[in-house]
Order: structure tokens, then C-alpha cells, then sequence
């Protein structure tokens, strides 16, 4: 996806088509959101009380065993709405044009987002898992769940 | 990647080709490890006192700009000698088999890891970036990096 830039923006001059790993689509987040009303943000997302929930593939069933309800997770998805090919970002909410690399927009060359999320409720059987908020589109692709660790997550020193 | 499966763990009976959006490989993680000396987890790659170097493709230096020495990130990278077909998973570091969302393991429908570390040096110029340790092969495709922000990392609720 291309299109207009903003003053002070930067995007690849050329984008060969991505030639990496195929990223399987192993479900959907289903959210009250779409263009229009959908939080900036996932503490946006938290503040409207609107939860969320993952239909994840059925055959992935199995692999949330062990995920349990209250726990905090990483949802990866996929912002297929996003660009990939900008370097440099001009978001209304900050002073100068910025890297790509020192934002959290969903305009990055691989275009993954990312929550830690709370886990709210869990249907093993139905392939189902909800989530206390998550700022993406209804029908967004999940790519991965991973349960949080501080020993992973945290900043190294970051204060407990 | 397939093999062999230790007691109680699961495999997706087929696998077909994954058809979701294609990664750009956007850079490689230069590690001092291999198969045979690769910390397990990104605390004993910080035991061991070793850093690593991110080689970003030339093409996207310009979005590193706004990064800083001495900030947290997450970087996102692709193991590509894990498995993307284990549903369930017994780690030797686990009492039993464990569902792969509930696991760290690298072994995954979508084989991304990630980690938080610090930014030990930055040159924009040669598209380079210094790390205080990272857990995987020398080698290893670079997917994302993304600043890491309390607000959208950190569990809600937690403790700060």
C-alpha cells in the first residue's frame, strides 16, 4: 500500500515485493472497531470498555493449553490496512517526523502490531479466547500468542 | 520444518504451505552463537556478557532516526530452523507438555521471536545498531524493531 505523504515523510523509493518467510493466518480478532471509531491506541482501546475476541483456527485448538484465564499475553496480527513502505512518519501526535523504527504506527516494512493483553475468558473447544481490549480492526489476522514474561518483556532493570 | 516428537507432545497432522502476507527480511543479527553455544533465553545471553549487532538493510537506515542510545526495544526475528507445526510442546524446562501459545519455545505456527533489549550504540550512516544481548544464531533475519512503551507493554495493571 502507497499514497500521499505528509510534510517532512519518507517512504522506499522502490518496494520490490516482499520476498521473505509466508506468514500463516492462524485466526481472527473480532473487535467493535473499524474505520472510523477504532481506538489510536491500545489505552484507548482499554478506556472504551469494549473487550475483544480471537477465533482462532480451529485445528491451533491444542496450543492454548496452558493459557489461563487473567494472565497477561502478546498478540502479534497483522495491519494489512498499513504501509511498508515508509522510513520516516509524521503522526499528528508527535512534534517532528520521526524513523519507523522509533514509532509504534502499524506503517512499518513488515507490517505486526503488537498488545499485552489480558486473557478474560478461554474456550479450548471453541477455538476461542477473549481479551480485556485490543486496538484493531474487526476481522484483523492474528499471527501469534505468547504468554508475557518479565524475564523476556521487561526492559532489563526496569524497576518490579 | 518436521521431525520427531517427544512424549506428549502434537503435531498438526498436515501442514499446508502457509498463504499469508510475505515478510521482508529487513536486516541479520550478528551473535557470537551457533547450534551448540546459543543461550536457551535472552537473561542467560545477558549472563554471558555478550552483545550483538543488528545489520539493517542500507535501504531503511533513515528509520532508525529518533532511536537513542540506552532505550528499550523489542526486536522481532524469524527462527527459521524452528517448527511451525507443534501444537503442543514438552521443553525440558517444563513439568509437562505445554500448548505452543503457552510457551516461549520458537517453535510456532509463525516462528517470530522477540525480546526487549537496550541500544548500546546507534550509526545511522552504516545502518548499524549495538544491543545488549539477543538469544539466537548468528544469522538470524531481522523482522521488526519497535520501541518499547510502558503503556502498550506493559500488562495493565502492573506494578510500575
Amino acid at each position: 500500500m502507497t499514497g500521499e505523504l505528509r510534510p517532512g515523510e519518507l517512504a522506499l523509493p522502490d518496494m520490490a515485493p516482499p520476498d521473505g518467510p509466508a506468514l500463516r493466518v492462524i485466526g481472527r480478532i473480532r473487535t467493535p472497531w473499524a474505520a472510523g471509531n477504532c481506538p489510536r491506541n491500545i489505552a484507548a482501546a482499554r478506556d472504551s470498555g469494549q473487550g475483544a475476541r480471537i477465533d482462532l483456527d480451529p485445528a491451533f485448538a491444542p496450543a492454548l493449553q496452558g493459557l489461563a484465564v487473567g494472565q497477561p499475553i502478546i498478540v502479534l496480527y497483522w495491519m494489512d490496512q498499513a504501509r511498508r513502505d515508509l522510513l520516516r512518519q509524521a503522526p499528528r501526535h508527535v512534534a517532528s517526523p520521526r524513523g519507523t523504527f522509533a514509532l509504534r504506527s502499524p506503517n512499518r516494512p513488515n507490517t505486526i502490531s503488537q498488545s499485552t493483553v489480558i486473557v478474560t475468558a478461554l474456550d479450548i473447544g471453541a477455538a476461542t479466547l477473549e481479551i480485556d481490549a485490543i486496538d484493531c480492526f474487526d476481522g484483523t489476522a492474528l499471527i501469534d500468542i505468547k504468554p508475557w514474561r518479565d524475564t523476556v518483556d521487561l526492559p532489563p532493570g526496569f524497576a518490579k
